[in-house]
């Protein structure tokens, strides 16, 4: 293997849910839906596949697909974007995270990220030779630490990268935040980075996109997918949005990792991005219901929550169980109790970080989400 | 742009394809066919998404698919693979490409490419920091010129990358030459990357995968994908087989550039590939008689073309027109003619060794190939 990824070791996400079937446990670990997606935009889909759409794509996205994306965009941001020049369509967000590390960074810059952060951050700068700095938002409310980041910032600085609503901790970065970042940014001529794949599981406050603050578009490349926001994470399309001369870097980068995305699913993706404003509701309607039966349940269970406003993950504080650390209590909580977490220590580059951390998912049916509850009452 | 990409420009196939649109041209330049794939695997794919397989696969495959591509590997080949150890499955082969390179390959380290080559594999190889040294096949016959071969060979040197059959020439490695290269790869401890992309496009001679060469297996990396063997370009699944101790570093780059490929469309290429062997002698068939379609109407208009083996490409001498070099005959026949070619100077390190030739595919329907030539004998 080379030297690039040497340290990454199987992704926890994979490992976790290899277990949960291993063990029959209730995978409440991998952020994936145990429901399906809505059945419109599957028959777009179908659709798609009947009608002969299943030659290669155009290689930064099918137009109608990039243009949904861009009228999308406009009523989120208010933001106004040219589909034919803005916009790449990747394999997954993931892929748009890649493209955007290696087709933007060179070796030796420097990269500011926040922990605990999604594996694959830490990774893809790894492979675009990237130097990490890496601050740590700390419980109980992970917010930013506003003097680390300004004594973070030098000469070489190439980039902040920020992810709101917040994998794993569900933290929102605030206006103010966002704000101060922003500042920062101008002032040292450095880029932002912005994962925003759960903006439509925003709970307890508005998303706000960091595209949308004054001055910030032209440095900003804002990444998001249709996975977590339609309950089809399998479908793998993702995007970037950024301007033309930060968006050149990024297309060249996808032009070699993979060319193009699947078009039967593009397709699909841009009568998903057309649903109406009451699809939107409706999910979060319904991701709230879960929210409350996990987060009532874990306090019951006699876990210290930290409040989530986001995503679809909650993170709790498991030491008044007793275990040494997250790794051996998620161990203990699939071999004993029939449920499966996230250790939080994998999202940290010092692993000590996340050692009283463990990361629940509610994108799972209220029956299972109860019965894993009522595994944790019972035998935790 | 990152300096490891600054060099290249938007893939040739993307210019190509957007000009043809533009020009209203018979588009003979990028590689994907005018006619659907096969019903049974459409069906199976509508199936999987109404089946609700929508959520993420397994990180490198659904299990069913790395089943079906290890029982295909070893019908063609007689070789027994491990599908939970040996195979990856990646959003199409410009995946498994990269994933390849960013996976295996160190700054520094020297890798060997054969001339013409497809452009993701210079792009692939800068991104990991490879020292690439280029060996230039040369017409009438693009056999490989091992003197030079050895003298490439360095202690340096950690890998040749091979491509059969083999785009853009149609040339097929013979046993012969493919016997060289394994006896110099296992003398000098040098790893082969092969791809097999056109395999069962093979219409002169049968296609040999390096993998079966004695002792080669354990060296090898294959290559392959779905979509020119079932004409479903778009669907973009891909696969790289490897013994373990090469997989891993493709699966930890997999992970960390697309994590999964699409589930529906893997468990629809599971199907696919258990397609019963008539299939792929229809396929053949089919193809034979669209070669002949185009290499008899081009040599009727006046080219001297090179005969392919392999592949839905072919290669012609354009200089009888006299026009300065292939980019530019390839601007006459697009506006002046209608017609779209591929130049080939794009899949050389040095572009002077292409300027002669161009390449056609045949991978369109026959009434679409004869209209071509039409054209082309009316206007050239
Ligand atoms: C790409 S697998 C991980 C899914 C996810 O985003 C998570 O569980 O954090
Ligand atoms: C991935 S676009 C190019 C398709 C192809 O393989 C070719 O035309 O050479």
């Amino acid at each position: 293997v080379a030297k690039r990824l040497e340290k990454f070791k199987t992704t926890i996400f994979t490992q976790m849910s290899s277990l949960a079937i291993k063990h029959g446990a209730i995978n409440l670990g991998q952020g994936f839906p145990n429901f399906d997606g809505p059945e419109f935009v599957k028959e777009a889909a179908i659709q798609a596949i009947k009608d002969g759409k299943n030659q290669y794509a155009r290689g930064y996205g099918v137009p109608d697909l990039s243009s949904a994306i861009a009228e999308r965009f406009k009523k989120d941001t208010g933001l106004v974007v040219d589909p034919e020049k803005e916009i790449t369509v990747t394999s997954g967000c993931t892929e748009a995270i890649a493209a955007t590390m290696l087709g933007l960074i060179n070796p030796g810059d420097e990269v500011i990220l926040f922990a605990p952060f999604y594996d694959s951050y830490e990774a893809t700068l790894s492979m675009a030779g990237a130097k990490i700095k890496c601050i740590t938002l700390r419980p109980p409310d992970f917010s930013v630490p506003i003097d680390e980041l300004k004594s973070a910032i030098t000469q070489d600085t190439r980039a902040v990268l920020i992810n709101t609503p917040h994998n794993p901790t569900g933290k929102m970065f605030t206006r103010e935040e966002l704000s101060t970042i922003a500042s920062l940014c101008i002032e040292n001529d450095v880029l932002v980075f912005t994962d925003e794949v759960y903006d439509k599981l925003a709970f307890e406050m508005d998303h706000i996109s960091m595209a949308s603050l004054p001055g910030m578009y032209e440095r900003t490349v804002t990444l998001n997918s249709l996975g977590k926001t339609f309950s089809l994470t399998g479908w793998k399309i993702g995007w970037a949005i950024a301007p033309l001369h930060l968006t050149w870097g990024v297309r060249q980068a996808h032009s070699f990792l993979t060319f193009a995305t699947s078009t039967p699913m593009q397709w699909a993706a841009a009568v998903a991005l057309r649903a109406p404003e009451s699809y939107y509701v409706e999910l979060k309607r319904d991701y709230m219901a879960k929210k409350e039966i996990l987060v009532e349940g874990l306090k019951a269970v006699g876990f210290k929550i930290f409040p989530s406003s986001g995503t679809y993950f909650v993170v709790v504080d498991h030491t008044p169980f007793g275990l040494e650390n997250d790794v051996a209590f998620c161990e203990y909580l699939i071999k004993e109790v029939g449920v499966v977490a996230i250790p939080t220590s994998v999202f940290y580059l010092n692993p000590e970080d996340g050692k009283n951390l463990v990361r629940f998912t509610f994108c799972k049916d209220e029956g299972t989400l109860r019965a894993a509850v009522d595994r944790m009452k019972e035998k935790l």
